[in-house]
C-alpha cells in the first residue's frame, strides 16, 4: 500500500446514463479530496467519461471554485460528460486497458474513482487488476450510480431514490387529474417509466396505492399477460371509475419480446426501448373502450433534480466522499455501499463491497416485493421504498428557473501521443 | 340588480381539462364567499362539473372544514370533478339550459361561478342570457382556467404559468442530461407538450435558450416544414453536439394534418392527439442518423403542482376571489382578468371583461412572439413568459410525498325529478 504515503492525483469519471444526483457524488469526491490535499493532488475528470481517459482528454477540476463544486450537489446530469462506452474483455481489448494505465501514469494518477453502474464496476475492477500486473498500481474505487437500482450488495443506488420520488409524485398528480376527468373523459392514465430488466422504478409508482389511487404496475420481472391485465384494468375502472397504469419500459411478453421495441441498440448492445405506454393504452382502448391518456417520462424522470429525494442526494454525496476515504485508507477494487439498519426510523451506515462481487451482477426485484397477482407492490416493498424518497432538497431558483451549474471544464495539457478508440 | 340585496346560494363548477391550480381558484371562490355569509349562503359545487348541475348532483362545500378548503390552494386537479360536456346551441338544446335554471331555482342559487376555458365561457354567457329571459336572473361569472392560455382579453390564464414552469424546468433538466450523453449516445431529445391550436406551452420550452441550450420549438401556429426543420436540427447538432426539440401536440403539416393523430375525438369534437414526439424523433433518426430520446409529458405537465409557479397560484386564487367580489358588486356575464401593467418588475391588476367578448375566441401566439424562422421565441415572448413562471409554491410533504386534499364531497339532497343527459 505504497500509495498511502505518496501524494498522487485522482481521476474521476461518470459512466452510462446520468442521474439527478450523480453530480452530488462528484461533489462528494472532489470536496473530500480537496480536504486531503496532503495526500491527494489534483482531481482530474474524464471529459465524457472513460473516453476522456482513453483519449487523454482530462478536465482539471482544481480550476473550479469551491462555490461551483458545491453547486454540483444540486445540479442534475453529468457535469463532465458521461458516455456509453464499455471496455470489452481484457483478452481482446487489452490495448485499451493499457492505455488507461499509461494515461494514469503520465498524469501521476494513483486513484481511479469510477461513478457508474454494473458495466463500469466491471471496468473499474479490471483496471485495478491490470494496473497491478503492469507495475503501476492504481487504487480503483467504484462509486455506485444507477437509476435502475440494480447493483448488488448495496441496499440502494444513488439516482434511484430521486427517480422513485419523481415517479411516485408524478403518478399521484396525474392520478388526481384522471380522477377529476373520469366521469366523461379519460378513465385510464398510462405512465411509462425506465427499467429495462429490473422493475424498481415502476415499483415506485405502486406507492400511490397508499394515497387511495387504483394502480396497476407492470414489471419486467413478470411476464406480461394481456388477458389478466385487461381484466384487472376493467375491474378497477368498474370499481373506482378510473385507473392508473405504471408500465416499465422493460415489460415483455413470455417470449421475451418487449411491449415496444424501437429496433435500435445502444453501445452496450442493449435494445433502445420506448413506447410501451401507447401500446398498453391502445390495447385498453381497443378491448375495453376506455378513453386514455399516456405519458412517457423518459429523461425527464432521471433528470428531475427539482424534485430530488433529500435522502438520495445525501447518499450520493456520502458515497462519493466515502470512495475517497476508502482510497486514503488503502482500499482497492471496492465500492462503498449503503447498508440499511432499519426502515422506520430509517437508519443506514456506509459499508464496503469488493468489486469482484459487484461487477456484472444485476439485482432484480425480489418476488416478495411484488404482489402475488404480479400487478402491484407488497408492504415489504413499500417499507423498502419509502425511506428512499424521504425529504425534499430543492435547488436554488432565479427568475423562476433552477440554478444549475455549468462548469468551465478546462483541459489538462496532454503529454501522450493520440489514441484511437475502438480499434 | 335585485340579487345584490338578497342572500342567495352560489354554484361553482370546474370545466374541461383540469390544471395544477384550478383548485386554487375554487379556494378563492369558497373562502371569499365564506367571508360574505351575509350575502352568500352556501357554495354548492357541481359533481363532475356542469353535469352535476344538470343531474342535480350538487356537493355541499359548507361541510368541508376551513383547513380542507385552504388545502385546495395546493392541490392539483379538480377537487369536485370536472367534465368534458359542452352545452350546445340554445336553439337545439334549450332543454338543458332550462334544466340548469330549474336546478338553480330549486336550490336558491343566485350566483353561477364557472371555472373553465373558452367553451365554458360560452355556456356561462348563455346561462346568464337565458336566466334573464326565464325570469330567474342568475349572476353568471366565468373564472378563467386553461393551461392552453388561449382566452382573450386576460393577459394570461391560471394553469398556464405552472405548466410553463414545468415545461421550462423539465426541458432544461433533460437538456443537461442529453448534453452529458451526446458524445457517444443521445444527441437529440424531443419533448412533446400540450397545445392543440395555440403554442403557448411549447413557447415555454424556448426559455431554455437563455440557459445556453440549443433548442428548436415547433408551434401549431407555424406549418411544419420537415426539410427546414431537419436542416436546423443538423446545424445545431453540428454546432453544439446535441439539441433539444420541444414540439407542440398541435404541430401540423400545411394540409392541416397533425404530426400524430390517434384518430379518436373528445366530447367537444376535438381530435385526441399524442405521439408527435416519436414521429419527430424517428424522422431525425432516419434522416440524420442521430440517436434520440423522446418524452411525452401529457397529464404530468398540467398536474405538476409540485413545481407550480407561485405567480400562477396567486393569479388563480385572486381570480376566484375576484369572481365572488364581482358578483357581490352586481356584475353579470363577466370574467375577471389579469391586466398586466409591466413586465419587469412584474405588476398587474385584476380587471373585468364582458363574456360576450370572451366566449369562443381563441388567442394564438402573436407572430411577433415567434422568431422569424419559426423555430423559437423572441425576446418579446420571453419578457411575456418570464413573470408567469416566477416563484415556487411548494406543497407540504409527508413521508416524501406531497400532501394533497381529497374532499368529502357530500351531496346536497335532491329536490327535482331526475334528468337525462344528452337528449
Amino acid at each position: 500500500m505504497a500509495t498511502k504515503t505518496q501524494k498522487k492525483n485522482a481521476f474521476y469519471a461518470q459512466s452510462g446514463g446520468v442521474t439527478a444526483v450523480i453530480n452530488a457524488s462528484a461533489c462528494g469526491v472532489i470536496q473530500t479530496a480537496r480536504a486531503h490535499r496532503d495526500r491527494i493532488g489534483k482531481v482530474y475528470a474524464g471529459r465524457n467519461g472513460i473516453i476522456g481517459a482513453l483519449t487523454e482528454d482530462l478536465i482539471d477540476t482544481s480550476r473550479e471554485s469551491a462555490a461551483t463544486i458545491a453547486a454540483l450537489r444540486s445540479t442534475p446530469s453529468g457535469a463532465f460528460g458521461s458516455c456509453r462506452y464499455k471496455l470489452k474483455s481484457l483478452e481482446t481489448h487489452r490495448r485499451e486497458y493499457e492505455r488507461l494505465i499509461e494515461v494514469f501514469r503520465a498524469h501521476d494518477i494513483g486513484y481511479f474513482f469510477y461513478n457508474g453502474g454494473g458495466d463500469s464496476a466491471d471496468t473499474c475492477y479490471k483496471v485495478s487488476q491490470l494496473s497491478e500486473a503492469m507495475g503501476y498500481p492504481i487504487q480503483a474505487i467504484h462509486v455506485p450510480k444507477t437509476v435502475d437500482n440494480d447493483l448488488p450488495i448495496t441496499d440502494c443506488c444513488p439516482g434511484f431514490g430521486s427517480v422513485a420520488k419523481y415517479v411516485a409524485v408524478s403518478a399521484l398528480e396525474a392520478s388526481f387529474d384522471v380522477r377529476s376527468m373520469a366521469k366523461t373523459s379519460t378513465k385510464v392514465f398510462v405512465l411509462e417509466v425506465m427499467g429495462r430488466h429490473a422493475g424498481w422504478i415502476a415499483a415506485a409508482g405502486g406507492l400511490i396505492e397508499d394515497h387511495g389511487i387504483p394502480v396497476v404496475v407492470l414489471f419486467p420481472e413478470i411476464e406480461f399477460d394481456p388477458q389478466k391485465f385487461l381484466a384487472r384494468v376493467d375491474r378497477l375502472v368498474k370499481e373506482h371509475g378510473y385507473v392508473t397504469v405504471v408500465v416499465s419500459e422493460g415489460c415483455h411478453y413470455p417470449d421475451g419480446h418487449f411491449l415496444a421495441e424501437q429496433g435500435s441498440q445502444d453501445a452496450f448492445g442493449h435494445a433502445q426501448l420506448g413506447g410501451a405506454a401507447p401500446v398498453v393504452a391502445n390495447m385498453i382502448k381497443d378491448t375495453l373502450g376506455h378513453k386514455f391518456h399516456w405519458a412517457v417520462a423518459d429523461y425527464l424522470q432521471r433528470a428531475a433534480r427539482h424534485i430530488a429525494s433529500k435522502t438520495d442526494v445525501k447518499h450520493a454525496w456520502e458515497l462519493g466522499a466515502a470512495a475517497v476515504k476508502l482510497a486514503l485508507q488503502g482500499h482497492n477494487a471496492v465500492m462503498p455501499t449503503i447498508d440499511r439498519l432499519s426502515d422506520a426510523p430509517y437508519r443506514y451506515r456506509i459499508g464496503v463491497a469488493p468489486l469482484a462481487k459487484v461487477a456484472n451482477v444485476e439485482k432484480f426485484m425480489p418476488r416478495s416485493f411484488i404482489k402475488r397477482d404480479g400487478f402491484g407492490i407488497t408492504d415489504k416493498c413499500k417499507a423498502y421504498l419509502k425511506p428512499l424518497i424521504q425529504g425534499e432538497d430543492y435547488p436554488a431558483y432565479k427568475g423562476g428557473m433552477p440554478v444549475y451549474a455549468t462548469l468551465k471544464n478546462l483541459p489538462v495539457p496532454r503529454k501522450l501521443p493520440a489514441f484511437e478508440l475502438g480499434k
